[in-house]
């Protein structure tokens, strides 16, 4: 009924003006020309606020890491690889976005050297020294001036704790708290479960398509962000 | 004009009655839950060569990493994520096997542990371990019985040197060489520019999609192992 009720609610308009840049799906970190560190993300999730925000009337940015989803129309579509692409891509855009949303599940570390060639497997073991990769959702929050910015948290546990301490570290507007624990949500499910924090306030949405969380995110950031 | 007589001379029952097991696509090997180590792979050529070896009349196993692909028809198909999980399908299988190809591009590495919980990213800085994984090619060609066995070896320098080293210490009857280095050919484009290296022989086939390529490699196959 609730998720029946927002599919109803949702029209367009809400965002009408506004420009709204969405990061999705993984990034991929290079060891060499062959390989690479990466993560699970679909990238649906992104791809699902990008339509959201669209059919919200919104002028809209994607900056998507490699995936296999169809180009939302209407989207301006920037796709990167690395974190490190990610970063630069938002940075050049940024001064052109009234609303930023977070989705990509950025690498948090990258080899720190690429090598030119494959490397041999010389060595029973090896050591991949690995390096920090620049915070994109801290350093867009960071810019002058900034846009009303929205992280996301993806934790295997102590959700809600990781997800408040994550949005007043890197100084964001809202964060969307999502456990990746359970199988049947996140990364590579069609649904997602997740609980939108926005100052003191907590709004948990109870399990639904991510089209449905998608505009049910759109609409809290609407609300929030007018103000 | 090659390609075309390639295409033209293809026919049915090149390996009526034999059992051909491919390996295709990447492997990925976990760090924890939602992040893992993976290379370019794009399996389109295990799945051509799959297509292939059921055109020409063979029972057809495919144990195929995470691809985007279509199931080729007919195909016994097997999906695996890691390469422990791959070695131990093909294990399983190989005594039903009479040609194994490995065209799988198998992580050489992988963590050596995998994390419970998501990886908390605390430091600057993370040394990562890393130790080798199961060499699956060599292990199905020193099975009891053994298949006719053909692996590949993808390379960005030294590649006929290197794939004649492969071939002898891992006890291979065939092996296909690929230079990668070169972007137009390999990991993620429709075509292929391969070197057929059997015995003391080198059959170097010109730059072809990778259905054309596939094929000259099942005949090749069907020709050396029929004797």
């Amino acid at each position: 009924v609730i998720a029946a009720a927002a599919a109803g609610l949702f029209h367009s308009g809400l965002l009408a003006g506004k420009r709204v840049m969405i990061t999705a799906g993984p990034t991929r970190e290079a060891l060499d020309p062959v390989r690479f560190l990466s993560n699970h993300s679909s990238g649906k999730m992104g791809y699902a606020l990008a339509e959201a925000a669209i059919a919200a009337g919104a002028r809209t940015t994607l900056v998507s890491g490699p995936v296999t989803l169809p180009i939302p129309e209407h989207a301006q579509y920037h796709p990167v690889e690395s974190a490190a692409e990610m970063l630069e891509t938002c940075l050049r855009l940024v001064s052109e976005c009234d609303i930023f949303i977070a989705c990509a599940a950025v690498a948090d570390y990258r080899p720190e050297q690429v090598q030119g060639d494959k490397i041999k497997k010389n060595d029973a073991e090896m050591l991949l020294k690995l390096v920090r990769n620049p915070d994109i959702v801290s350093a867009v929050a960071a810019a002058e001036p900034r846009p009303f910015t929205v992280g996301f948290a993806a934790e295997t546990r102590d959700l809600l704790a990781y997800a408040r301490d994550k949005m007043q570290r890197k100084g964001l507007d809202m964060i969307i708290a999502n456990d990746v624990s359970d199988q049947g949500i996140g990364f590579n499910s069609e649904e997602n479960e997740v609980t939108i924090v926005c100052g003191q306030t907590e709004h948990a949405l109870p399990r639904a398509s991510k089209t449905i969380i998608a505009r049910q995110i759109i609409e809290a950031i609407a609300n929030s962000s007018g103000k």
